[in-house]
């Protein structure tokens, strides 16, 4: 069997295009509705994607007249998905900086648990200022410190996920013995971050632990997904800017002493499909249509950390906009950002359509055909072992793309035609099961 | 329509006398196995009852060998059991010791939304040092300090639940506006323990925010209660003490400027059945058989913060035990188990046969009509609003009660026989729904 795609469903309310939900077709209540998430996910696992995506951040966004605002808690969520659904994995976002090693390492064994080791967790260390008032700081803790905390979150983490051993639970009911003790390894962590004494209280969950995803592409961010992440979600807009990012991140991955084939890169894409090129613009145009500039504006404003009413909707960028270095939030979107509209030379009005889809991921209109061959050249040609699906309109996008890119890949050997027996979350990316770290699984040769 | 009974099932792994995992009949992984708990919510849904609850902590306790240990994390388990029932209540223990408040709103928020309106907390201050060392403290927090800390979280947790009006979602497609700003409340609250700038986000839940519950009965505990709770769990052990506390409890509501009929006062009950008064005893019998008495004494000792070893199995407690005062931990508790022991002259061995079901809650062993004349007299007599039922033997003690005392109950008019049109868990317990803090429902009169 050839490389298989592995394929990643990312949701967002009524869809990744900013003016979706002004659609006659879209629900505005959609992200508060379990239904609105029930039907998407079910559609995600017809397609036989690896999995689904929510993101999250701890704060309330901007200005709610823009777009829905507010969101389900990712975890709950995905714990009620998982009582809907067989088969799909449920990757829920969740920050190191704004919470406590124990609390959440527990919170995401129990998913694993529920949903018979179909759990992710997309490791976010949360920019901004306005999440860090949420949690009694002033401002947010620069990105090199937010990046050092969740490592040793991480490290944190894995010893709590490992601190039952996956027998540790003996059931000998005659001799009334419930567990065994010496099968438990409390952490006993101190740290510069955390300290942490105790063992877990949930036992090892089928996974060992969720599926460790990460999608910050900064200096920092490479860093720790060579050391940590098992699949990676990025922003590409050229396949050369993908495929530089490919090799990057796996020879890293390398360098750290880990199995380059363990680390999945999924650029995302936004695809607009339409049964003809034609089609395809023109729905991408009704979307465009739709845009509020005056809040796209004030979006852009914000991303590139510039003061309001900087921006003139048909000038350009200002020439001297700060280096990456200057920035403490998104570092590798801002550049990706400025690099496209100098690039293609833009307007903000024109940036603000291109980003309106995807905010910086590729938007790609097309037929299911150019879409299905766009998705094979990357994955074929080193920049992508999968991709992140970002619909611009939800559910119909999703629907579109399972119903007429799924079966061309399908036809093309290039995806699953069914689940089969992988059945958890890890098995499905083609990765092992990882090993407690306080068992000895083969024994030590050397001193024979 | 005479008063009716509210009935909360407290369900806990194989039950809650400590020996119920070894009993042929019991599951010993139970505990970790989304399908043992759907069975018990829907046999208690099936027995109408207000809520189900599951206790917490965030530690492992003690050794494993003594009993199943780890559980799932309690509000995704929830979640979980809120796509598997329709009706009952689902009340999850949560720390505010050990969350921060915008985690924690949110995370009750979202399993209310996606009940309809169904999710409870029960809020603990969580004593021992154990937890306290999972969170980077060497010791616990004093008693006074947690409950300090306690209201102050309640306060922003009330602030972030009502920082959406009802109303604030517009939806207006046409005009491109979302969501009404005006209408988003940010707390920018900055007090002794918290500092919180930003709206929550997700919007306002159906019950405005979870029902809330509270079980501890020390002097801060009642006082707490009193000025936020909306049921409270207790463990009384005579009529008299019961009568004393509801009273207690009622009128301190009341000096707060509450309706005392907003607070629902729930004693626990471990209801061991069978059809004649020797069937229960003799039931109750197999469970004492059952006890690891070198468990059960280190369990005492470390409830009762003596050292190891200092108990003699078949001895009285010692005479020279500390006041109440001086406790640390679950204060109401320990004096609790002390007078009970005092007042019965009871041996070690049959202290620790008496706490094996209900660790201090009442353990009532007779048949169906006598556990219901039980629950009828502390329901009239000014004991009780409702009952906690702990059975010590799940599913099956559940399955019983439902099946046997229920039909009794509501053959006396003092349980309903169908939900109705009741929705909410608020709706259940009688109780109005929370206004929005930052909405004046009805226009001031004192100006007119």
């Amino acid at each position: 069997m050839p490389r298989q795609l592995h394929l990643n469903a990312f949701l967002m309310n009524t869809g990744h295009h900013e003016a979706s939900w002004r659609l006659p077709e879209s629900d505005p209540y959609a992200h508060v509705e379990l239904d609105h998430y029930i039907r998407l996910a079910r559609i995600a696992e017809r397609g036989t994607f690896d999995s689904l995506f929510l993101a999250d951040g701890p704060q309330l966004w901007g200005n709610i007249a823009q777009r829905p605002a507010g969101a389900l808690e990712p975890l709950t969520l995905l714990t009620a998905l998982a009582t809907a659904t067989q088969h799909i994995g449920l990757i829920a976002t969740a920050s190191t900086s704004y919470n406590s090693p124990y609390n959440l390492a527990r919170k995401f064994a129990s998913p694993d648990i529920i949903s018979g080791g179909r759990a992710g967790w997309n490791i976010v260390t949360t920019a901004g200022a306005e999440a860090a008032r949420n949690f009694g700081l002033d401002a947010e803790p620069a990105h090199a410190e937010r990046y050092a905390r969740a490592a040793e979150f991480l490290d944190v983490a894995l010893k709590l996920w490992d601190s039952w051993e996956d027998d540790a639970i003996v059931a000998d009911k005659a001799a009334g013995v419930w567990g065994d003790d010496s099968k438990i390894h409390p952490p006993r962590h101190k740290g510069t971050y955390f300290s942490v004494e105790g063992a877990l209280n949930v036992p090892r969950s089928p996974q060992g632990y969720p599926l460790l995803v990460q999608a910050g592409s900064s200096e920092d961010g490479k860093a720790f997904a060579a050391r940590y992440a098992e699949a990676v979600f990025t922003a590409q807009q050229t396949l050369a800017d993908a495929q530089a990012f490919y090799a990057d991140l796996k020879s890293r991955t390398k360098a750290t002493g880990r199995d380059p084939e363990h680390i999945k890169v999924l650029p995302g894409i936004v695809p607009v499909i339409g049964s003809t090129e034609a089609e395809a613009r023109a729905n991408e145009q009704v979307l465009e249509d739709h845009i509020v500039h005056r809040h796209g504006v004030a979006n852009l404003e914000r991303l590139l950390q510039l003061p309001g009413r900087t921006l003139e909707l048909d000038g350009q960028l200002p020439s001297d906009l700060p280096p990456e270095d200057a920035i403490e939030g998104a570092k590798s979107r801002y550049t990706l950002i400025v690099e496209l509209a100098r690039r293609e030379r833009l307007t903000v009005r024109q940036l603000i359509g291109r980003l309106g889809g995807g905010r910086g991921h590729l938007t790609f209109a097309g037929t299911p055909e150019q879409v299905a061959d766009a998705i094979e050249t990357w994955f074929t040609q080193g920049a992508a072992d999968g991709f992140n699906i970002m619909p611009a309109v939800l559910p119909s996008g999703l629907e579109t793309f399972v119903d007429q890119v799924v079966p061309i890949l399908r036809a093309r050997g290039l995806l699953r035609t069914e689940y089969g027996s992988r059945r958890t979350l890890r098995e499905r990316y083609g990765l092992p099961r990882p090993a407690n770290q306080h068992v000895t699984t083969t024994p030590a040769l050397a001193s024979v």
